[in-house]
């Protein structure tokens, strides 16, 4: 089936969706929901198994990490919530389950024999990185100006007002700095195995001065942190998946322009005239331009709908790196 | 530091833990509190790693679980409660996470290099198995005759009568038949990576008629989905930690005795009368009893606390299988 010399080792894909990729627009988010929507995204990915690439697969976890803080809150205080990088660990077992079911399921239906395992995966921040001082990603649901209080006076928790929308707690988006499975994961990558690893971003741990690593209060971006781990696993080609099919510019104005294929300097320049709003597509193409600056050679922004259109190069924006 | 010869392979231990050996009597269970048992635990287990062995560390997860369950239900139904598949999915995710990260930093301190991954874990079940028309296995909380009744009519749960203590969601408990993952641990602990797996007893699945395999609401006994890991490992040691120190016989009477070393023999005969509780020791004692005829080696039943000495013939009771 692999189109690629065993010899040489078949190309590594690094494939990035977000947590809102398991719900869609109208749906609640059952388990049944999440479960038909991952099974969907795995049988478009299916495409990249039959073209023969080693697969990692990571995933955001936003929605599903909020719908756990929902219910911690609403629970009341029976038992103490969980700090978010537990919350994280839930959902790497509970999403990764999802994924790793639907691929297996895929896989078979194909008669294609390849392990499938999902990596519960801790990422290092560091300590001193900036984002401790200043708190920046909205996390859970919004709450009015008495909950907001409260929770600021009972938990601690640093509360941002969203105007018109209420209030809604921030923590800090600390970059990551090494994705500690990292080795494993290139491992068993590279023996074909098809790896989910590092959901939502991974779970954020820093060295304490003990030399230990102790969990924290935040949530790592996934698309910076699954460019850091394509780098890591030697991939060629690194897929960010998102609402949309491609990247634009001047989004929004008459000039709106949807772009095909863009080389490093163009992404730079482009990120330079600030054409990628910070909480959507910015830290994407961010993503895929260190990966580039990095080695890496190719990039892709699509949907799932149209990846395997973009496989094809017919959809998709793709950014080109090294040859 | 090994003391086997490379080229012949370091033979394999699975090593079992309660979810219970989290959370100290007195304790609440508290995120802080279940991390600083696991950490203890894996102090214990190092023993095992300086000794030169392969590792598959396999945990239960009852009490958090149960947690998940208490937090869906007493936050109502803003979202609908997942499936018990999701929930045992959700702990595999955050223990494995604990145990890993405590593994990790006690590896560090020793200056021991070993990768540590934790392998989210599918175990198919017989869709016909004997369980799913009687359903003993009691999972949440105790209720009262109202809420019972409510639940029964509202989710459709099958509810127990516990005299003196309330009503109690009972689900079905199937034999574990196939771990699905299982060429990759072993693979894993192979290569002499300490592999978390199988937690929960597995996130329980049944071949459909489609030939798909779906999640479904049970729990298998963690104590036998063990001790087929440990088989299919080729494990020569299968080690289950439990809250005593050693098996009785007889127990809570004047003749009661507890037992160093067991051959396969005096074992089934002290199965056939009855000596060892279903809800306890039994799962237990029948665990390590299928995976001696299975062709296992060695069996061990002790505390984390008495680990060590009981590795050195002082403590625990052995279970002797084939030469």
């Amino acid at each position: 089936m692999s189109m690629f010399d065993q010899q040489q080792g078949a190309p590594t894909v690094v494939i990035a969706m977000g947590g809102h990729a398991f719900i869609q627009p109208g749906e609640r988010g059952t388990p049944d929901e999440q479960s038909a929507n991952a099974r969907h995204i795995c049988e478009q990915i299916m495409t990249l198994v039959e073209r023969g690439y080693n697969l990692v697969i990571t995933h955001g976890n936003g929605p599903q990490v909020g719908t756990l803080m929902r219910l911690n809150e609403l629970a009341g205080a029976p038992v103490p919530p969980p700090p978010l990088d537990m919350l994280v660990a839930q959902t790497e077992g509970s999403l990764g389950y999802m994924l790793q079911r639907a691929l297996l399921n895929e896989l078979r239906i194909r008669g294609i024999e390849r392990f499938v395992v999902t990596v519960v995966t801790q990422v290092v921040v560091d300590r001193h990185d900036p984002a401790f001082d200043k708190p920046t990603k909205p996390v859970g649901r919004f709450l009015n100006e008495t909950e907001a209080k409260q929770r600021r006076d009972d938990y601690g928790w640093i509360i941002k007002e969203d105007p018109q929308r209420g209030w809604r707690r921030v923590v800090p988006s600390p970059r990551p700095k090494k994705v500690i499975q990292r080795d494993m994961i290139r491992e068993a990558a590279q023996a074909s195995h098809i790896v989910v690893a590092a959901g939502g971003g991974g779970i954020p741990v820093v060295k304490s001065e003990s030399g230990d690593h102790v969990g924290i209060e935040g949530v790592i971006d996934k698309d910076l942190t699954s460019a850091v781990l394509a780098t890591d696993v030697e991939a060629e080609l690194l897929i960010i998946l998102t609402a949309v099919d491609r990247v634009f510019v001047n989004f929004g104005t008459p000039e709106q322009r949807a772009l095909g294929a863009v080389t490093m300097s163009e992404c730079e320049r482009l990120i330079a005239e600030d054409h990628f709003p910070a909480g959507s597509m910015g830290p994407k193409v961010e993503a895929i331009h260190g990966f580039l600056k990095r080695g890496g050679r190719r990039g892709l922004i699509t949907s799932a709908d149209k990846l395997l259109a973009a496989l094809d190069g017919a959809a998709g924006t793709h950014f080109v790196g090294r040859l």
